[in-house]
């Protein structure tokens, strides 16, 4: 990218710029709701507090046009190795199509190597087939199913 | 199942017949160490710590047979909805077949929705047909890709 984007932590103040991002996409706009409803803020607060989970938001010239969230899971398997989680992957549609997604991702996967993570793991709806020639173009391997049940 | 199986919290004492189970698979097997090494201890400790994140062994007569993780996802996705991961799903070998996998994931069903959870997910290693099939019976929709990407 020849622009200048940084990343950062996601502030309370930036919670209905990434909701407004998370609504507008074809999937996320059925689900969610009022950017300002507290329970973003709730999640929000749950999140900052955890020393494991991170909110991230990409900025350009003072506005957040990226946010994803990053999870650094524990487990036994593969000698207790952590894993990064990578979730709500968002480029907001001013900004899309100029390489910020790949930017957002390699910086994710830079950040977990230098943490000492063992694999980094996503799961992209089956429907969104340029997300998945997308990861593949960055190396991931498309090598699980992905299987979800609602509860709501 | 007739058999007598209970659910608990797993202990420090549990961690070398939890590995063990990890390992007696055909992907775990390449992938795992001595049961006794300290790492995975000290991944025990940061799961046990984590008031997010559950170590679960099934047991029989006093036998541990059997061991998942739940990870309960904290995100602004769904008005904040949090979801229940499911991770590191095994049977011991001496008790297959008898319905136990299936007893364990409705149980972790059961104590998702009990918490409030808005999903639960799970990915599977695409060369596990028979676990796919298990999980469409229990009513999980394999509707996401999964992707990983190694870093060791």
């Amino acid at each position: 990218m020849s622009e200048t984007v940084s990343f950062r932590h996601a502030t309370a103040a930036d919670v209905p710029a990434i909701v407004a991002m998370l609504a507008d996409d074809p999937l996320g706009a059925r689900r969610e709701g009022d950017p300002h409803d507290e329970r973003y803020l709730a999640a929000f607060a749950r999140i900052d507090a955890d020393p494991h989970d991170e909110l991230i938001v990409a900025e350009r010239d003072g506005e957040v046009v990226g946010t994803m969230q990053l999870t650094y899971l524990a487990g036994l398997s593969r000698l207790g190795a952590e894993r990064c989680q990578i979730e709500a992957v968002r480029v907001a549609a001013s900004a899309r199509g100029r390489g910020l997604g790949r930017g957002m991702i390699q910086w994710a996967v830079d950040r977990a190597r230098a943490r000492g993570c063992a694999m980094v793991q996503l799961t992209s709806d089956k429907s969104r087939t340029d997300a998945h020639r997308f990861y593949g173009s960055l190396g991931f391997a498309a090598s699980h199913e992905g299987f979800k049940l609602s509860l709501s």
